[in-house]
């Protein structure tokens, strides 16, 4: 059986088909219309994986832009696709951590990866993947650099949670000629601060799923394990748990229809 | 008899000599040294008005760095001092509103200026005159000139409080050709609202006294008074509000030694 999962974020729009254990995905930039970002999306990657619309039995939409989608079967909100895919990729359930561009989320899940609890952050864009853009952007290097300058530096103090007054205090540490890999390993701290701030209400986790952008940044991802404690797994699909999670409702549902 | 008041902030430090009913004042950048800029500006001041130090019979501090002051008599915090200078400059109490440079606070009085509760935000740059900066620089104007060019415009819809995620939506405004100075007239809709949302949780004011560097914005003090319901007063002297009201405590704590 083939499903899609279709999950149009702000930024990135991601697509899972899947057929059994087999996941094709495809992330592609939103852009300004979510409804073509989806549709688009989706029909590219069944081009590349030579299946015919016709043969998907089942479509689910999730993230911000699924409302928008007027070609799925359902729409399902992305916290729980989140969790779904996320524990597919990761079994054992735990604490789903998610830093994307432009916001940060925390799912609890039970061992079976029953959302148990959430809590998001869209509102500011500390503790996002944006903090990270800024800084680099004052920094003058770019975002992919950043896990290898910060890799075992001692962070430097930096004040402010706020990302307009943190890049203001990062300037003023470069004019003080403080050391840029230090600066870097203090942003790092900074992020993973303030999203453990956030998720660590829901108490000690077993384990993390760390998903979103961010979480191919190792040296955050490392600080991340020290400060929560936990064992941190930054599964390479990441990115498409909610894509993956959304194909996998999708199958649930034709599967309902068969029986 | 002669006393001095000395308001260390973040970006300015204000100083105010207080006689009878004479305010002499001056204001300085605060930079590196909180401790010289306080020393420096109240020496300037001494200067310029051809005042002895040995003439000023007490000098209180106030502001965040009235703690690095080691020349002055007693420290009080800004809040009273704030309080204390605008009930002198607008009598009848009501609500300081102040909007500095990096900061904003609401503060509640009874009619005879007692401060009754207060609320502020330093910790994010939404709401203080950084988010203006911000939005100026990325319009291309000078913070100076906001004020003309939103008179009387409808203001364009805003959405995201976050000052990054709110300058990434001006430039999608700008580049879809939206009028300039609605987009200002908006920018300024989304200070008031996010500072009217702090201060409002005092209830209806019965009036505002309209204080620090954003004061001077005469179009969002014209939308704080339709935001809130209440005549909005922005003295002249607002910027030393709280250095007077230091000078003020002073002139009490030297009649009181000397009764
Ligand atoms: S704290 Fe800074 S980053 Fe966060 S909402 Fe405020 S302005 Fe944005």
């Amino acid at each position: 059986m083939l499903t899609a999962g279709i999950d149009v974020g702000s930024v990135a729009t991601k697509v899972v088909l899947l057929r059994d254990h087999e996941i094709y995905h495809l992330v592609r930039p939103t852009g300004w219309s979510p409804r073509d970002a989806g549709l688009n999306t989706f029909q590219e990657l069944l081009q590349q994986t030579g299946y015919q619309e016709s043969e998907v039995v089942c479509k689910v939409g999730t993230g911000y832009g699924r409302i928008s989608l007027d070609f799925i079967d359902k729409a399902v909100t992305e916290i729980h696709c989140h969790a779904r895919g996320a524990n597919y990729l990761v079994n054992g359930g735990g604490l789903v951590i998610d830093i994307g561009g432009q916001d940060s989320k925390a799912i609890l899940m039970n061992d079976e990866g029953k959302v148990l609890d959430f809590t998001m952050n869209d509102k500011c864009a500390a503790g996002t993947g944006r903090f990270l853009q800024v800084m680099a952007a004052a920094l003058g290097v770019d975002v992919s650099q950043l896990a290898e300058l910060a890799k075992d530096q001692q962070p430097l103090e930096i004040n402010s949670m706020c990302t307009v007054f943190a890049e203001s205090e990062v300037i003023s540490l470069l004019a003080k000629g403080s050391n840029k890999q230090e600066i870097i390993a203090g942003i790092h701290r900074s992020v993973t601060r303030r999203v453990w701030g956030m998720a660590s209400r829901f108490g000690a986790a077993k384990q993390i799923i760390f998903t979103g952008g961010v979480a191919k940044n190792l040296d955050v991802r490392n600080r991340l394990a020290k400060e929560a404690g936990a064992p941190v797994i930054a599964p390479e699909l990441g990115q498409f748990a909610g894509a993956l999670g959304a194909a996998l409702y999708a199958r649930d549902l034709a599967s309902k229809e068969l029986s």
